[in-house]
Parts: structure tokens; sequence; C-alpha cells
């Protein structure tokens, strides 16, 4: 894409009311755009971005069984009332509207009850289970205060998956397969490295959740970490008890602060028993399937990365989420190699606007593409390039070839 | 996909409450589900043909220039008070919501104001104009009554493009190229030959818009079509002036009842003016730029496709936008053709069901994918399949490279 075209422009500083350092880097790159406390616009270049994260996990949800659904934003009551959950007494961040009748509705904050109402119109017999619906949607969430920029909203996407399993084998069985393909979302978003499944408090039906926690001190949770193991505890679940039965020694753990990008839940029969989901088991007899929940908020995810990798220049994206995977700064006329960049598919965002050489670096190490290279009158011509890698901040001379390689065009 | 681990089911009836055939038929093939009126959840088939549809038009929409972004649901009222559409005697189909703090929020039915404050951020001179931002984004709309299935929601997603331009000229131009790009979009979605360009009333900075209307009885407009210039005038505004003004003769045009799947307005400065975007010319004073809003309801797509395109059997999915390309039917074990298909990347639904012939062949119509192909025990081997034109209903034998080559793998 022409930089020149793209209508967004980076801006030196973030609004005075934005405190968090995800959105403010996101704003000044000119990523997304802050409506209200909690409630961002994704611009084309945050857009990307988040389109990236969406796809890693609709191809990991894909993989283990997932079928893509979308459900709605508008809710019947009667659904919550069944589960007990419409009260505000008991949800304390719903947002509520309502139909020119009067009716009152909700705006979706989780799906639990509608679908498994929904399914009551599919499911009939063992036959018809397992299933594991997921959907990635928008969900709302009236969050008496909102200061993480994009790590916690009040309007946010999320991919939310379900599973309705006929025993606690088989539920078991698939909630351990989602906590790995959970991972392979991780590291393959670029977060790897620094997230743990951590233990949690588990609700009615179970006495665990998991949790999985990005180390970073903007996070709002506190995690006990067995680097050795891979593995955390949530300060919420952190007794004695607890360690001793999931094998874990006092000493070995360090405390940090930490953000939830994703979590799995046991959910029981709670929800399917209050919606009336039943299936015929072979002996013919009604029974409840059990359900789990599997959510990854996509907006938490993006801005952790933000959060815990970029530097003091700027964003640093990994090369799975960037938005485009090449900067080309042209400080002359670049449009040749940029037409062979786009013919050999590359995502290239090609600098050609009529401003400073200082002012395009600036905005290349705040906007954060993986790479970059730099055409000036020097080098035009003479088949190297000033090739720089946002990681390491190595500035070497490529040729063309190697700049082809670099972006795995064959 | 294998049809026994498709999670939905067809049924024989619809709802009782269901009236619009497009729904009827969707609800029964599996595709939606309705939550309540004028709100329905996509399931996983009717999802896919809502994707399809939706990757066409972004197709045609980047195609023109557009620049995808995701604007928010939740709206802050200043900027709707700005332009004086906040009002529910003004704009009678707001939702509205509130916060913990007892703030009153929108709840989106269309975008020019949030958009049009937002951009005040990123255009300030003549050069960074023109540009195209669209999205494809959930609206809600709080209508009074809603019986056209998935045609006229209270919660739809859409495609909005908004145009923002120098001059009357490049407006002009680019509300042209706009038009010319539906036509492709509403061509490829298999509408082309019954949806006609249609003048209708403009509004205060236009005297027309111009809808793109699809003849159909369970249309709610009446508009007036000359097949041979391939036009027509909305009842609207219907005048023997207007006739003559555009140069249509009364006694070429029929009447006809006709759904509107998609319009192009000129807006004016009115929603920039109101919101403070300006830009400097060249002349170093300030402009408000010209906006236009260009709409698609994908919803109002496919359920026109099913109003339309149907017979007494069942759905008849347009090519591009099926769920699936092929629908293999096995009564006997198909599992070596189907991966065989799988693997040369065609599209297919095989249905693996233990499950009468009748009822495969009844759900097949329903469904609607555009190719057909039995197995049975009869030709499994011979290198014959029996293959039925879902959209002529001629059944032939083919072979298996007659197959693929049906399947347009090379």
């Amino acid at each position: 894409m022409l930089q020149s075209k793209l209508f967004t422009k980076t801006r030196k500083e973030a609004p005075s009311d934005e405190v968090s350092k995800n959105a403010q880097l996101l704003i000044r790159g000119g990523f997304i755009h802050k409506e209200m406390a909690g409630v961002y616009t994704y611009l084309p270049l945050g857009l990307r971005v988040l389109n990236k994260i969406e796809n890693i996990i609709r191809e990991e949800m894909n993989t283990i069984g997932g079928q893509e659904i979308l459900l709605t934003t508008l809710q019947d009551p009667k659904h919550w009332e069944a589960s007990g959950r419409w009260d505000d007494a008991v949800v304390d961040n719903w947002f509520k509207t309502e139909l020119k009748n009067g009716n009152k509705l909700g705006i979706a904050n989780t799906h639990e009850e509608p679908l498994a109402k929904l399914l009551t119109n599919h499911i009939n017999s063992y036959k018809d289970l397992p299933i594991y619906p997921y959907q990635i949607q928008t969900k709302f969430r009236n969050e008496l205060r909102a200061k993480s920029g994009i790590m916690r909203g009040r309007e946010f996407l999320m991919k939310d998956m379900y599973s309705f399993s006929r025993s606690d084998k088989e539920h078991k069985e698939f909630y351990e397969k989602t906590a790995e393909a959970y991972k392979r979302v991780f590291e393959r978003v670029g977060l790897g490295n620094n997230t743990y499944r951590t233990f949690a408090s588990g609700g009615s039906f179970s006495k665990f959740s998991d949790e999985f926690q990005t180390l970073s001190d903007a996070g709002e949770d506190t995690i006990y970490v067995d680097e050795e193991k891979k593995i955390a505890v949530n300060k919420e679940v952190f007794t004695d008890e607890v360690l001793s039965e999931i094998g874990l020694e006092k000493d070995k753990l360090v405390e940090k602060k930490s953000i939830e990008v994703g979590n799995i839940f046991s959910l029981g029969t709670r929800f399917a028993e209050a919606e009336g989901l039943m299936y015929k088991g072979e002996d013919g007899k009604n029974n409840i399937p059990i359900m789990g929940s599997y959510g990854i908020g996509l907006g938490r995810v993006m801005g952790t990365v933000v959060e815990t990798l970029s530097d003091d220049k700027g964003i640093v994206w990994p090369k799975s989420i960037a938005p485009f995977k090449l900067h080309l700064i042209g400080l002359t006329d670049t449009s040749e190699l940029y037409n062979k960049l786009i013919e050999a598919g590359v995502e290239v965002l090609y600098d050609d606007r009529d401003t400073q050489a200082g002012q395009k670096f600036a905005d290349s190490d705040l906007i954060g593409i993986p790479f970059r290279v730099v055409v000036s009158d020097r080098n035009k011509g003479t088949g190297k390039f000033e090739f720089t890698d946002r990681v390491t901040v190595e500035t070497k001379e490529i040729t063309e070839d190697e700049l082809f390689k670099l972006c795995e065009v064959k």
C-alpha cells in the first residue's frame, strides 16, 4: 500500500486522557481511535492486525473441530431469566435497551444461554454430540471504569467457543485439546515466551479454571510462576492446600503481574439444564450435556502484544500479526522496487510521502513493521538496500535477492 | 465437511411465527436461527454464505480505493447532537443504553457522525483527500415491526462506505465509480439479471439518490422499470416532471415490486460541517469536504437471493455464494472420492449420515448447493457418477474427470 494514500496520520502525542501504554502507542501510530473510555475504532492499520489475530485463532479453532457461527448482540431476557443471569444484581456489567413496545433487551456480554437454547432445535440424540460451536463476535460489558486501552473494553471483539460433551471424560479431553490450541495461538501471535497456563478459581462445577496469563507490569492480575514447569497459579487460589494439590512448591514460585489473554472454564450442566437442552442416551434416557467455555479477547491480545513487545521508539509487531511485513522507505522514487514487491505478493507499505527522512524513520519506528528497507539516491541502482530488522534494530546492506528471500518470496 | 459432523439439522416446518419466505427456508435448512423478530443467529452454513457475500463486497470496495475500518457500536451522544440526529423525534429507530454513571449511549444505526468526527484527527490539507473509508459492521435499528426475515433486521451486518471529496466533480466521479462497483457486486452474488439502478429521492443535498432494486413480490418498494435501459424510478419520485428530467417515457415503464439491496447517497457538507471536519485548500483557506454514503446490507442480499432464486423444493444458491460448491450424497461409503475432492481443494459437503436416501435428497434440495453427486452401490467403482445441477435440476452421468473439471479443479 502507498502510505500517501493511507488516510490515517501518526501523531506525536496521544490524547491526554489516555493512560494506557497500548492505546497511547496505537493511537499515535494511527491504528485505533478512541471513541470514549473503553470504546475504540479500528483504523486500517489496526484492522489489519486484528484480522491477522482473528485468522490465527480461527485456524486453531477449526483444527480442533470448532464450527463457526455468529450469535446475536440483542438478547431476549427470558433465556437469561431461566439461568438467573438477567438481574443486574447477579451480572453487574449488562448494557440493556428496549424495543419500541417497551420490552427489555440485553446487549450480549457472553452467550452460554442463547446458544444452549438454540441447540434445543438441533441436538436430540447422543449421536449429535460432542459439538464445538464458536464465534468471533463483539461483546459489550458495562465496566465501571475502563482505563486499560484495548485490553479491557466496554465493546470488544472476542472469540468464544463452547463445548457440549456427553461425559466428564469427553469434556476433559476437549478441554485439554483446547488448552493445547490456545498455547499454539499465543505462540503464533508472538506471546508464547511469556504466557503461562495458570490455575485459577473454577466456579460451581469445577475447582479450577485455566487462564492464560502473559507477564506484564500493565496486568491487573497477580500470578505465581513456576518457570521450569511453565505453569502458574493465580493469587485468587494461591493457598498451601492448592499448591500441594497441583504439585507446586512454594519456594520455586515467583510473584508476577500479568494480563489474562485467554481462559477456559468447565460449566457443568448449569446452562444446558436451565435452557432445557437434553439428549437421549444410548439407553433412551434423557441426559444433560456438559458444557465448557473458551474465550480469547482479540483486542486484549493485540493490546498485550503492544504492552509487552514495544520499545521506547514504538511498537514492535511479530511478523505473524504485523499490518505489513515490509516498510519500504523511499527517500527517492522507489516505485520500481515497490511494484516488484507487490507483484511478488509481499505485504509492503511504501512510504512515498513528500516528507522529511527523519519523520519517515520516526513514523516507521512507531508503526513497528518487522522489516524496513531504505532506498535513497545514494543506494538506488546499486542493487544494495539498507535493511533494518525492527526487533534487533540492526541495519545491514542486502541485495534484492536477499530481500525477497527474507520476505519469504520464492 | 462431513454432514454427520455438522451440528445443525434441517427441519420440515419453519417456526409458526416466521412469515417471510427467506427466513422460513433458511431456518428449515439450518442456515439461521431466529432469536426474536428481526434478530437472527447465523449457523455454520449461513455464516459461510454471509462470508462469501462479504468477501465479494470487500474485493469490489478495495478495487475502487476503499480502506476498511471498524467503527464502534456504542456511540457518544455529543456527535449526534451536533448533527441534530440524537433526538428520537428526528431518528425514530435508535436503540439507546447507558453507562453505570447514567450517561446515555447510542447503539449505532449508521456512522456518518462518528466517522466525520474521527477524521478531524487525520484530515488537514487538500492533499489528504479524497478518501473512502468503509466497514462491514453490525447495525442496530429499532424497527417497530420486523416481518421480512433477514431482509429487514433489528440487528444486521452492513457494508457502509463513506466518501470525502474536495469538489462536486470529484464526488460525482466516485459516486459513479461506486455505482459501477455495486453493479459488479450484484452480478457476482447472482442478482445481476433482475437488479436495477433506480432513481430515488435524494434529501437536502441532492435531488436524487440511487437505489439498487431487485425485482421481487416480497419487496416493500414499488418501482417503474425501463427494461431496455435497465433503469428504474422509485414510486416516491415518480412524477411527470422527474420522468422528463431523467429522460424516461411513461409508457415504456412497468410497475414492479422490489427489494432495495443497496443505496448510494450524496450527503453534501451537512455531517462534515456539524462535526467540524475541514481541510485547507491550495489557497490556504478552510473548506468542508463533500460526503457520500454507500450501503449494502449483507443479510438483505442473502435474503433477496433466497426470495428470488429458490424453487418449491428449497434454496438455489448461485455458485459464488453457495456454502459449498458440491453436495456429495453417499448412499454407500464414499470416503475415497470425498478425500480426493478435499485434497483437490473442492468445497464439498459429504452427506455421510446414516439416513434414508429420500431424506438425503430432500435435505440436499432444501440446502441448495449448486452441484450434487450421488454415489450408490449401483455406480460405485464404475467410474461414473450421477450428477445433478441444482438450477436446471437435470441429472446426467459424468466421469470423475468431468466432475473435477466442473468443480474448476485443474
